[in-house]
C-alpha cells in the first residue's frame, strides 16, 4: 500500500523503515526539513515539504499515520483535517489518552473521516523485533488496513505456539489485534504500560534487596534513632546481580524480555553508576490508576509502582518534612544529618 | 512507693518527676554523673552512684524500672540480675522487642525474678500528659505495681467518658492496661507505633496534595519524557496549610492529637525549612510488618508507611537506577536532569 | 440572618436545627412533603412546599444553602436559578467534586448569582460538636456569610489554643476558613476526607494485628500449599481490644476522634459481628487519588486505603483467580479449598 | 555420577528423570513404597527401601539430594546424618529459609558432611525446558558437582545471548549459579520468588482493568453510599482478554514466561472460572519482605502483591468491618447488602 508518515522519530522513522523493508510505498513528513531529508536520501521514501503535499501524493481512500507526540496531536489533526477528505483514514500510532481517541473519532467522523487508534509497543527494538500493535475503529476500516499492521507487527513465528492456539481465528498471534471500537486500541495500550510499571518495579526490588544482602558486614550505627540489625550474621553476601540476572533469563519463573534488558543493563554497569535514579513517567501509567478508580478495580502494585517514579523525583519531599516535623513535636527527635557518602 | 529507676534520659527523667510529684520515692541511677546529680539536686530524688547501690537502697521486694536505649537492655539486666533477689521486680518501659520480653521474662524467672515489659506513649508531653502505658507480664507482680502505674498514667478525666464504659471494670479508663502475659504489653506498643506511622503517613500525604495544589499555575514543562498537565486551571489554589491545620482541629472526622502537633509545626514554619525530610523509624514499624506477615494479615497501609520512611533516606537508590536502566534499554529514554532548584 | 435550606436529611435537618438555635431564621424545603411538615413541627421552621415560595420567602440579598446528595445538586441548581436574582448566594455544603465547583461558579456567575462551595466535615455528631467548614468562593459574599458558619462551627472553644496561635486573624480557630476561591472549598474537603480515609485503614489493619496475636494457638495447616508459622510461642496473646482502644484515648501519641468512635463501637460489639466489612466509599477518596496524581504527588499510603475499600467489595476477584490460575500452570498448584467457618 | 535423590514428587521424581537422562545413575528414595517402586519401574532408577539403604547404595565421597517438603527438611538431615560419612554432601534443592541454611551448614560441618543449598525454579515445566539453580556452599564442593547442575539446567541455547556476555566466565549462561556461601542460594531464589508474586499482581490487575472495561455499560446504583461512575461513555469496551494476552506475547514490552502461561489459561477458560480466587503463598513471599525490612530495602510493590494474596484468602476481614463499623459511628452509614450474583 501507499501511505504517509507524519513524524520520524526513533519510532515513526522505524516504523517507515519496517513498512518499505515489507514492500510499502511511503510518503513521509517531518517538520525538520532536515530530518526529512536525510530520511528520503537513506530510504528512497518521499519526503513532503508540508502535510498538503503529502495529502497531494496519496490517492483516495488516502491513510495518513501519526507518529508524533501526545502534546501535537490534536494541531496535527486540525491540519490534516483541512487536507484530507471523507472515506481517507488517519492512525493515531502513539501514546494518546483514549479518552481523546473517542472524541477525536467523534470530530473527524462529522468530516467523514476514519478515525483509527493503535497503541503501538517494542521501542527502538521494533525495526528487527516487529512492533505489537493494539488497535481501536471501525471493523472495515481497520481490516483494509491489514496489510500495513502485519507489515508492522512481529508475526507468528516470533513466540512459540500455544497449543490449541491454532483453532482461533484473528490475527492475535500475528501480534497486532483489533481490540474495538475508537479508543480500545490506547485503553489497551495503557493497561499494557501499567503493567510494564508494575513488573519493571517488582524487578527493582528485587534487584535492590539482592544488592544490600551484605548490610551485615557495614559497621552499625549505634543511637536511639537508628534500629540495630539483630541478625548481622544472616546478611553477609556479596552477591554478583550480573550473574543473577543472567541464570533467571534460563528456566525461572520470571524470565521475560524486560529480564533480559535488565541483563543487558548489568552487564555492560554493574552498579549502575550511569543512572541518578529520576525516573519519568509518560502518562498511561496515572491513566491506568485513573480508569483503574473509575472502575473500582484494586490496583495496589501498579499504583505503587507509579508512585515510586514519582518520589524518585522529589515529589514526597513536602510530606517527609512533615513527618520529621511531627517526631520533632511529640518526640523531641531531631534529624539525623545525611550520610556522608 | 519506692522504686529505683535507671536511666534519666527524656523519657527516664520526666517519668521520675511525674512519680515524684504522685508521692513515690525515687532512687535514680544514671550511667553519667553530672546526669545524676543534676537530676538528684533538682527533684531531691536519691541519685545511687551503681546499681549495687540502687539495690542497697531499695527495700524488699525491690521495683526497679528500667528506661534506657534498646540496645542496652540486655546488659543492663545482667547487671541487675547479680544484685536483685528472689521475689524483686524489673519493669523494662523502653521500646523492646516483644520477643525479647518473652526471653527475658524466661531467663529472670530463673533466678526467681519477676520481669514487667511496659510499652509506653507519651514522648516529651508525658510529664503533663500522663503516659499510655500497656504493661505485660504476671497478674499478682502487675497488680502490686499498681500505685506506680495510676501515677503515671493519664487518669480516667483526661478524656471523655464513653457512653457506658463506667459498667466496664478495670484501669483502661485510667490509660494503663495490663494486656497478658511477658511481650503483650511490647506487643500492643508496637503495633500502637505501627498504627502511628501509618496516621503520620496519611496526613503527610494529603497536606503534600494541599501544597501542590497550585501545580496548574507553574510553567508546564513540554518534552517527551513530561506528561503535559490536561487540566492546570483546576490547580490554581494556594492553600494556606496551616490555617487548614487548624481548622480541622475543630469539629472534623480526622481532628486527634498527632493533627495538632501537624497544626503547631505548620505554625511556626508553614514551608518546614528546618526540616530535611531524612525520616527516622525506630523499630516497632519493622516489627509490626513482621508480625503482621506472621499472622498472615494485611498491611498495606501501614507497610507504606514504613517504605516511605526508608525511602525518604535514599534506600531506593539502586531500584530507581534499574528502573531508569531499563528505560534506556528499550526505548532509549536518557533520564532528565535533575530540576535547578 | 434569614436563609433557605433545600434538604432535610441527616445533615441538612441538624444544621438548621444547630442554626435556629443560634437564632438563625429557617426557610426549608425537602422534596418530601412529609419530612418538611415533620421538620417544621418539631422546629418552627417554616416549610415551603417549592423553592418557588422558598425564594418569595426570602428577601434580597436571598442566601439559599443545598445539603442534597452529589447526584441532584446539578438539578436542583437549575431550578434554584430560575427563581433567584442576581447578587443572591447559593451555597453547596454537600460532597460535590471540587471541579464541579470551579464550573458551576462560572455558571452562576452568568446570571449574577454568587456560588459558595463549603466542605462540611462533623456527621450525625455536628449538631452537637458543631461542623468543620472549609469554605471556597469570594472574598465579600463569603464575610457576608459570616454569621451563618460562625453558627454551624465548633466555635474557638472546642480545642485548646496551640500556643502562639492567638497572634493569628482568621475563622480557623474557630473552626472554619475561607479556603479560596470556588472549588478550594471542596478541594479541602476531599484531602480531608483522602487523609481519613488513610487514618481509617492504619487503625484497622493494627487491630487486625492485635486481633490475631493468638494465632499461634491456632492448630497449624501442614501441606505444601501453606507457609508454617515458624515460632507459635511468640503469637500467645488473646488481647481485649477494647480494653486497648480505650487505652490508646488518654495520653498515647494515637489519641484521635476516630479512636474514641473505634472504642465506641468494639465496647458494644467486640467481634464487629454486625457488619460485614463491605466498606462504602463516597467520591472524595477517589478524586484524591486523581488529584495526587495530577500534581505528580506520591500516595501509597491513602491510595493503599482505598483500595481495600475496593477489595472488602469483591473488586479483586478477577485478578485473584488469574493469580491462581497461573500458580495452576507454572505449578501445578491446586487451589485450596475454603475454610469451613 | 552416581546420587542419591530423597523425595519423587512433582520435583524430585522429574528431576531424576532428567538427571538420568543425561547418564547420571540414580538411587532414589521415597517414604512411600508404592512411589518409589513404581517411579523405579519407569526409569529403572533403584529403589531405595530406606536412608541406609541409600547410603550403602551411594559410593565415597557420597552425594545425596533433598526434594521434600519445606517442613521435614530438618528431620530428614537427622536421619541422613546418622547413615552418611566425613566427606559427602547433601543438597537441599526445595524451597528452605535461607536462614535455616546456614544453621544446618554449620551443624553437618561439625560431622564433615558439606551442605549445599539449591533454590530450584521451573516447576512443571523443568522436565522439559530445564531448572534454573541458585547455589549457596563451599567452593571446591560446589564445583565437584558441576555435572549435576549441568545436566538439571536449560543450557546456554535456550535463550539467546546477549552481546558481548561470552567474553564473561561462568555457569550463569548456562542456568545454574554458584551465589555464595551457604544460604546464597535460597536467598537468590527467596528473592526471585518475591518478584514473581510482584510481576503475577502486575498482570493480573492489568487484566482486571481490561475485564472491567465495559462498566459504563453497567446500570449505575444510585444511592448516597455510592460514587456515580461520571463518565460511563469512557468504559463501553468488552474487550477480549485471551487474544489480548496472546498479542502481547509478541513484540510487546511486557512479553515474558508468566504471560504465555497467562495466555494458556485464558485460552481454556476465559472467565477462569475453574478457580475461586483464593491465592496460597508458599513461604519466599513472606521471607522476601522480612529481608528487604531488616535491609530498609523500600518494596512497596512487592509487599502488595503478598497482601492481596493475604486479603484473597479472607485475612482482612476484621479490619474491614472495623472500618464498616466507624463509618457507621461518625456518619450514620449502613454497609450495603450484598449484590445478588
Amino acid at each position: 500500500m501507499k501511505l504517509g508518515m507524519i513524524g520520524l522519530g526513533r519510532m515513526g522513522g522505524n516504523m517507515s523503515r519496517r513498512l518499505m523493508s515489507a514492500g510499502h510505498e511511503m510518503i513521509v513528513y517531518s517538520a525538520t526539513a532536515k530530518t526529512r531529508e536525510a530520511f528520503a536520501n537513506e530510504t528512497g521514501a518521499f519526503a513532503s515539504k508540508s502535510i498538503e503535499e503529502m495529502a497531494a501524493k496519496l490517492e483516495s481512500p488516502r491513510l495518513v499515520w501519526m507518529m508524533v507526540p501526545a502534546a501535537v496531536v490534536d494541531q496535527t489533526l486540525i491540519n490534516l483535517s483541512r487536507v484530507m477528505q471523507s472515506g481517507d483514514v488517519i492512525v493515531d500510532g502513539g501514546n494518546s489518552y483514549y479518552v481523546d481517541d473517542i472524541r477525536r473519532g467523534k470530530e473527524l467522523k462529522e468530516h467523514g473521516i476514519h478515525y483509527v487508534d493503535c497503541g503501538t509497543s517494542g521501542g527502538v527494538w521494533g525495526l528487527e523485533r516487529g512492533y505489537c500493535l493494539m488497535i481501536g475503529g471501525e471493523d472495515d476500516v481497520v481490516k483494509r488496513l491489514d496489510p500495513v499492521f502485519a507489515a508492522l507487527a512481529p508475526g507468528v513465528d516470533s513466540a512459540p505456539r500455544l497449543p490449541g492456539r491454532d483453532k482461533i481465528e484473528g490475527t492475535a498471534e500475528s501480534g497486532y489485534l483489533h481490540c474495538g471500537s475508537n479508543g480500545a486500541g490506547h485503553f489497551v495500550k495503557m493497561a499494557h504500560n501499567g503493567i510494564e510499571y508494575g513488573i519493571m518495579a517488582a524487578y527493582a526490588e528485587g534487584f535492590n534487596i539482592l544488592r544490600h544482602a551484605n548490610v551485615g558486614r557495614r559497621p552499625q550505627t549505634e543511637d536511639a534513632e537508628t534500629t540495630p540489625l539483630r541478625n548481622p550474621e544472616e546478611y553477609q553476601y556479596d552477591l554478583n546481580l550480573s550473574d543473577i540476572a543472567e541464570v533467571w533469563r534460563r528456566g525461572s519463573v520470571i524470565s521475560s524480555w524486560l529480564l533480559d534488558l535488565t541483563a543487558t543493563a548489568l552487564l555492560s554497569d554493574p552498579d549502575l553508576s550511569g543512572f541518578s535514579g529520576r525516573v519519568s513517567d509518560s502518562g498511561e501509567g496515572r491513566w491506568t490508576i485513573k480508569a483503574a478508580i473509575d472502575e473500582a478495580v484494586p490496583v495496589p502494585v501498579l499504583a505503587a509502582a507509579l508512585y515510586q517514579r514519582f518520589s524518585s523525583r522529589g515529589e514526597a519531599e513536602f510530606a517527609e518534612k512533615l513527618m520529621s516535623a511531627m517526631r520533632y513535636e511529640f518526640g523531641g527527635h531531631l534529624e539525623k544529618p545525611v550520610k556522608p557518602s
